[in-house]
């Protein structure tokens, strides 16, 4: 298994070996920026989308014949485990997720089911052997979840949220409460991610999409021992990016929670945040997705800049701080894309 | 003048000089919260009781009369110099602010009107010079504004946003009118906050609220050297308090731009950003506003935790991380400062 995973320069990058260049991938390069996805998108909805086996894995690989993009992501949502779990949503037009019957007290926690993923998201697994058929083995596939706070947090706000209000109120007012949703998340998460490993990922992503509501305290308190647990019980083979947003002061304790890979936004600067968590794990980063509208010379010298703050030092994955936007033009992600491969492989060889 | 300002806790610790106790204030201290207030905004819309001085007034004194603040901010919002300037907006109902007419090229900016604070928001200096009568002398007033990038954002914006598409796109590829936009804005800051002063105002300070939004280097390139021509022009005899949110890769620069006082949210660890900007700069923050939500032996755990942090070091004001939320209990704000008070004259003193 070693030999066939070190070929891929994503996969190395994971481990922080050598490559010729620096990879990259996109958050929700799967997207409505895409005509070919608005095309599905107008026959399926979004959730029709992620439960079809054919269309989700069509999905998956439609930026993959767009662009020389060095590995595949899933086509899924993070909320996919919480149906079974017994939490029911819908995506209400413009307004993202809407929880009907949020999780606000312990009877609600109890309720919760801890699912047997192949057997009650076998539609995933499904994708995910169908994207590495279709692959035939030119990229790696990238499977995810979200990180249990993000996770929780949707189930009691009930959707997006501003101040988190409820969410700290739970936490803070009924730990019991708290620590049994948390305890069953990472239950949850653990099985799942792992299924999508003998499905046939080759690395995994956790999004904390929403921990960076939190302040370092309560970050170690109230998360850090559930992430941990998580990241500490998924199959070794494959490696892991620990993901979130506005993390700046939660680096440190999120590089000690886990993962191969700490995923940084564009608020840090790449270079000071590696620095600050260590060479000894990779980093992956760091482009604002607003920099995508253009034009060509900004995201030019943006990328130079992030590519220089990274210095050639093996370990580094290119991506944006976070999910690239809908109406980003489809001609700028494909000039990024060469231009972080042409630029990183100057670098790597001391040509710049 | 130096004597009378010396007097109060809170200025004091604007610079730097050792207190009995943590002075506290509360960002929105007048609002929503307090019966008081809403018994009055049933009679005046929001924009109303800005703009009559005898109603700002009283809202401003409202929070002083129930709790023991160490300083009154005067009642207004960020918003009120756009108006003369040509910008036009209202409060739409759950929404916040809508600019019918946002700013998006040069010849929208061309048209912003650098305008006479005394003579186009007289109001403002009338209610400031109310309230000063009111007081007399008890504790120290506030003004304010929002800083440039704030200010400019929601004129670009329209309102709120989420992911400042327009402002980094004006900002990135309109280069002439993002800086006229950012001159105009700041010489009217200047212009207006001076006037504040004028009408007698102790201290100031900038909200440079959605800052956070920004990488490093584009806070360098595109908006430090308007904050800090801002900072650089205000009459030296009040102190200044430099305020934003999720800056915590930011605190270096916005030090570097200005203020007597960097105010931090609770996404840092106070004492850290403290040590990280230098101690010849005073601290103000950082409960998480979500936290007075309760319970009381919550707050109290929050409150000794932000002060131990500083130390008894002069210099800390105590506040929270952005402005009081709408449903926050009255009884837990008044708990707040009361134990501010005690457990920080208890470390001064030696007894902690």
């Amino acid at each position: 298994m070693g030999k066939t995973i070190e070929k891929f320069p994503f996969l190395r990058a994971c481990r922080r070996k050598p490559t010729p260049y620096t990879p990259i991938w996109l958050m929700r390069q799967a997207g409505r920026y895409m005509k070919e996805y608005r095309a599905l998108r107008k026959r399926f909805s979004f959730l029709e989308m992620c439960k079809n086996p054919e269309v989700a894995a069509q999905v998956t690989l439609q930026p993959i014949d767009k662009f020389k993009l060095d590995a595949a992501i899933i086509f899924s949502d993070i909320l996919i485990p919480l149906e079974p779990m017994g939490v029911k949503f819908e995506f209400a037009k413009g307004e993202g997720p809407v929880f009907h019957r949020p999780v606000r007290e312990l009877k609600d926690v109890e309720r919760l089911k801890i699912i047997e993923p192949e057997e009650e998201i076998p539609f995933l697994m499904e994708s995910i052997r169908i994207v590495r058929r279709e692959l035939e083995g030119k990229i790696p596939l990238i499977g995810f979840s979200g990180a249990p706070f993000t996770l929780a947090s949707y189930m009691i706000e009930g959707g997006h949220s501003r101040n988190y209000i409820l969410t700290k109120g739970l936490m803070y007012q009924n730990r019991p409460a708290w620590n049994l949703l948390m305890e069953k998340v990472s239950e949850v998460l653990i099985r799942y991610l792992n299924a999508q490993v003998r499905a046939g990922v080759q690395a995994l992503q956790i999004f904390d999409s929403w921990v960076g509501c939190l302040n370092p305290t309560d970050y170690e308190e109230y998360v850090f021992p559930y992430t941990q647990k998580v990241l500490g019980n998924l199959d070794r083979s494959v490696p892991v990016i620990h993901f979130g947003t506005s993390t700046s002061a939660l680096l440190p304790l999120m590089k000690k929670a886990g993962g191969d890979v700490i995923g940084v936004d564009w608020r840090v600067d790449l270079g000071e945040a590696w620095a600050r968590i260590g060479y000894d794990v990779g980093i992956q980063g760091n482009l604002d997705p607003v920099v995508l509208f253009g034009p060509v010379d900004l995201i030019k010298k943006e990328v130079k800049r992030i590519l220089d703050q990274a210095g050639g030092r093996p370990g580094h994955i290119f991506n944006l701080g976070h999910g690239i936007l809908p109406n980003t033009p489809v001609e700028h992600v494909s000039a990024l894309v060469d231009m972080v491969h042409e630029y990183s492989s100057q670098v790597k060889q001391g040509k710049r």
